[in-house]
């Protein structure tokens, strides 16, 4: 631990609405090097087949987080204390055309990885992952604990189209950037296209936790089969925000009423201690559709959560390191 | 079943956003006639007492409606394989002349009775119910499930009026459209005019499930009872949006605060398993007080949950028709 | 018991959108004399730090308030039978001068306490409750159950600053005008600045029950406890809009998710059945904020429940006050 | 002019956003006794045949107009020195009977003009103005000067309804309310149900100027015509907001685009000065479509111009009457 | 002129929100066949660089086209009884792949063409109207009017992307599509990037009129310029939204402040009367960022306005034609 | 001229919403040394007595200025190759202590002054121009174009109150900051609170020119007038967003209607050239009050029109310089 690392700014002496907006009001880094954690925005939403807007996403989730504190009012967790977090800025994207934005997200967060920092990211629509699992995963395929109201493994779109927001994990599986049978994706929900919609996902070995499950079982054993699932391997989490309830998260481009309240988000990732963390994103925040901030808020906060995990994380890795 | 069924715009062909918007994406027919189940409008809010703007319900109902898919995700139900269902537009109005509205409303539903299709009506206002009712009811009277913040039992208004969206279940027992003995009123709250302003209803029969039971039973219990009422006579279902939480549907006239969440909602609606539906609304959306279509798209899915399970009703009708 | 209460305009010959909006459609009185209980807007928000607009709440709250009946459906409480009660229009205040609109709002609060009535007061920002434990606690410490996201207890602001909306439980404690161990803060969840943030209360002795807590534990058992903390001396209670979840309570200036929903906050609040309660508030809600009206809904709900609650403490005195 | 004259709440000591809003913050009287000018709202939109909202623009005018200073800062005219003016509240309605509605309003308007008061209406949908003329022209014919997109003077709607908003004129003409030789349309525009729309207005003499010949001639010009047309009768001004572009009053509706600015609706209305003004209204405001209060401080604005030109109106009356 | 022709539904018997929406309440066609103007969609808009939300504009001005009535109120053209019109739904289009979203619009242009109809399209981004002019200039170049407050004569973007809702015109020009020397540019504004920015368009021969040319001449003067550029050779009519100022018509992706008034607009499109008009579209209008409809209202009351123009158009033509 | 002058993102290879909003995307600067000109923010509206949320203008005007590009389309200005420029971040205030803000402002535009650049301000209320002008008249009073709805000279408010966003400019003049005889107010309009209440202004020498006087004589004539009353001595620019009209720029604390059009106040502002600009602001931006950014966007093109002007006039300046 070390005072020198990168700080918020004190919302004591600077109010929380003054200057520029960064990530949670952190210093704003030119690149991942000398940083643990590295928060940047993937502002991209070209794999939208319906409406459109995450990417205005990272701006707002950055106007939001400015609402952040730097304690965790339950774990106690410091994460400035703890690691060397700031903002990177927005990966570098291409509004029109979808494989060579691709090929940039992919390039944008691989700096990141090569630098040893964990990235956190902000979308941007879900496409926005795939590239980003094969930054996280060139050395072997990640599980990933995925929380969402959509599957999002369908396999074409207008025919022949590979890549949309609804593919990128029948992609990620495909390309071996995934181990499926530690993959969990938790709050599945709301009308499908086939009955058979799924049939693929689970034939790999995905654990579809549906909503209705989750509110049968509850947080905690369904986090604890997620646990077990993922193990201790490196893991992948991504949070789809659809996966709160549209009246908690409007600001989004495909809402599914009956979602989690965002305490049982909360509840959820809090959960994930333990899990071994080698990236994580907030993805779908779509500000055009968003009510009074609310999404992007929604989106901040479950971005400190993870923030939180990790930077304990890192912390018990160099203690642990430390120790040898 | 038949694949000559309408069957909704396939939106990995053609956009959800795109085209004039249907409910559920479905034809337009002109009328009932080969049809199951007809969907329709009642663009009408004429015995709104407070907040007016349901007549503006079902065209923001069909617009929510395109991100309906073809098959319910936990019963696996694909009503437009079971059944042939279509928009069959909106019913004739008359926003200006009460006694005109409702006499047109009746004849519309009438003809959809005749026909012999399920009708799913969206409002509109609750007045709207007493005129479906006297089309459906024709026979004899029926029983009714009605999800609700308000009984909507009241007497007069205004001195002598006898038709507002307060009081059509006071009405419709008075005509024999209802069986009070076979009625259950659930999610009933907020402040009333009086300590005894629902005791005409209890008088007749019917029984009132307050939110604060539901709270403490739950809807598997609540439900179990509630089918137990009616049984397997005839039986319509009202949901009026306002039974669920103004934060989840904002665009109401009439909001009472500590509704229910969509989830529950859904819950309760999935538990009409087994109940003989002979009709059923969705009434009270209001879009002019919606906030991002919130409210709409709620309607719109507790639309598709109760078309999912008519759906079935009339394969199995059909089903055990053909094997006798 | 008298017919020559003040009573609310009745909604059946007049709609509740018509004329100017008073609390509850009561009259507008000049003063707290012949009242048992009064309503008062607080119409200020200088100590907020962060987003202001709380100024502009007893409007909006008057305005939603005209939706509320007569009865509480499930006590069956009538208050205005019960009780006295009145609009005495908005304290004066002063937008631009910190001290000096402390000193109009102690004023204010004290008239209303000269003349016998219990304070109902409709913020305005949280700093707002101290000049009126100013004005309550005249004769010594009260007890205080307060339900909030914040526990509003820190000490400086920019340095030197005394009084802003996140200190007054602080400067209260210090003025004597609570007695912490008769004081409980209930909902209490967010990131915090560090993490002994609330050592200082908890040393005073200040009960704080986290959000987590109040999952676990349930409404019923947190009150219970609440209840055997304040006992039977004099306590207020002070409920800050921002304890209920921000999806149904947008318009605030310091929101945080994972709140508590609408349903929860009123089964909390009528489990203060039994405190003796010297007075009341609801303050936080920024209109400029707010969505559809609808967090100044819930305040004004929340209002009719402290106010049934009081009326029928003002009934029972009296009642036992004539047997004597 | 009398110190004694009901005058505003004083904003340097009362901020605009405290206490209950009346009309410019005026006292609230119970009657128009002791009154030169009446302001009152008339919440009631059952006319409307499309999007009705009209029946909230009473409240939220008010609550604009909290905005309103006390005096012109062209004219100089300080209305509340030299004029008795208050708010007398709203006129008694029924939101579900048509022609129990048009009774009261009428009844409520002849106790203001049998007081000897100047009413001064706000609306409410233009189907209110027909009750008001019943009022002020009882005894005989009154000409007018009626901004608006609209001629109102067609004559069925769905088949035979004689009242909506759309028929409001051609019904005052047939009851010999208004003399047509003395009535003129002031920016009427937006497409028409047939090209001899507007035969009829003609046919029986009223000028309509549509908004083209507006633009080519200007605000002089055309308010001098107006002003020759009407005379020195008796002259009842009608202002229906949606004479206004909609970007400026998006609350209404019938938006037609292409309408005045408020700066050319001020120019107009000032010009009104010298005609004899029996009464006036502003109608059409519609909360539940307005953007920011937009629309409502528009109409209030609006109001304050009529209020200044029919307080000198009075001012001079008593000064030639006490001359003689 | 026939009493066949499809016309739209009569909001004197079907209230304007019953319904579903189709442009001006006309029947939906399947086809441009036995059409003389074809009204249609091209919900795409993935040639937008900054905010997106064109996708979703036909949805939005079909629903508020139905506020329009059937003639013109200065014209008095009755475009309905003057030409067949109707409805033919969307195009298709690709969201996620932009050459084949090209290809199909070109594709469902040149239908209608093939059919003998006008095109009159609603966009959907400015880079739709480029497939539309493959379509509509088969047989040579056109002129175009084309209102806007940028020139989309850019080249490239993000290095080597040729097609954006920047380029279309310059992507035109090179295809052959329109004769630059016929084409003229109308109330082009706004912050560039770079002194030369336009050096391109006015090499080729554009005739490029900024607004503050505009404001200097008048619409008469700079009209009959335009129309004597364009001459009596087939002329394309491109209406950008965004040249409207966007407090009239906020709902676009890239405002400019100091546009046209909508009463400008209208006026510069009246005086397109005598261009001999071989297409036409009304672009950029982004519902996620319109405010009450107002955008969509405007488009809708421009595509009326154009929509005039053409079936005057289209009756001359059959006159002349019968007349030899 | 240098390259190396500090240059906005190239939206051309990052599109405008990606990264953290600046002003005019412009590199963030830790002081005004080195620069000609620093953007700033005040985020403060302590002064505010009426809709407060000014203190978010700094913001969210920023994050509209990622719409500007680089160049002036109608002067050619390219105001980054003029000058260097920068935003040096938001000066330090205080939320809740009045006169501490205050001296915080001073202290901050000091530093600027010092550094030698011209300061360029973002508010903020009115009040902030106080502590501005108090930096920059330093060396004696200066001259100010003053763009408002409001003259902003009323003395004391609840009495005794000195600083409010209604006094600043009496108390500028008092202090000797502005030379009377040298300030010109434009566009001053509204009701006033008596009709002396501009008398103490025009006594000291002040120019009103109320919007009455500018719609008659127009911009040309008014500017001219205004630029011989400041002659050529340092001159300061203040805008106040209210100046406009509401339906422009809806967010801010005190509309007004029948302000400027946003084109009327560009024309305005061009017109500045020639004047000795030593500061500028905007001020009054609300964003809690704004819809759809329109007044951040109108606030961010009136400072980049500033900043063209302020930036020829350094070019000049230097050239001037480095000719003797």
């Amino acid at each position: 631990m070390s005072t020198s690392f990168p700080q918020p700014i004190d919302s004591g002496l600077v109010p929380r609405f003054a200057g520029p907006a960064t990530f949670m009001r952190l210093p704003l880094a030119t690149s991942a090097a000398e940083l643990d954690i590295a928060l940047f925005g993937i502002p991209w939403d070209g794999g939208t087949t319906n409406r459109a807007g995450a990417r205005h996403g990272p701006r707002e989730v950055r106007n939001q987080s400015t609402l952040m504190r730097s304690t965790h009012h339950v774990s106690g967790i410091e994460p400035f204390k703890l690691a060397r977090v700031a903002d990177i800025g927005d990966l570098s994207v291409n509004p029109i055309d979808l494989l060579d934005a691709l090929a940039r997200i992919e390039a944008g967060v691989r700096s990141v990885v090569v630098a040893g920092a964990v990235p956190l990211a902000v979308g941007g629509d879900h496409l926005t992952t795939l590239p980003v699992l094969r930054a996280v995963a060139r050395s072997g395929p990640v599980g990933m604990i995925h929380f969402d109201a959509h599957s999002d493994t369908n396999d074409l779109y207008f025919g022949d189209n590979l890549y949309t927001h609804g593919t990128p994990f029948r992609r990620a599986i495909e390309e071996g950037l995934l181990d499926p049978h530690r993959v969990v994706q938790i709050g599945i929900r709301g009308s499908i296209y086939a009955p058979d919609e799924h049939a693929w996902a689970k034939d790999q070995g995905i654990r579809i936790v549906y909503m209705e499950e989750f509110v049968r079982r509850g947080a905690s054993d369904i986090m604890a089969e997620a646990r077990a699932i993922v193990g201790d391997g490196p893991t992948y989490i991504s949070f789809d925000v659809d996966c709160i309830d549209p009246s908690m998260a409007p600001g989004t481009g495909t809402p599914e009423i009956g979602g989690f309240t965002t305490r049982e988000a909360q509840a959820l990732v809090r959960l994930l201690e333990g899990v071994r963390i080698v990236g994580a994103d907030v993805v779908e925040v779509s500000p055009p559709f968003d009510l009074a901030g609310m999404t992007a808020l929604a989106g901040a906060t479950i971005l400190f959560e993870l923030l939180c995990l990790v930077a304990r994380q890192v912390a018990e890795t160099r203690s642990s390191a430390g120790a040898r």
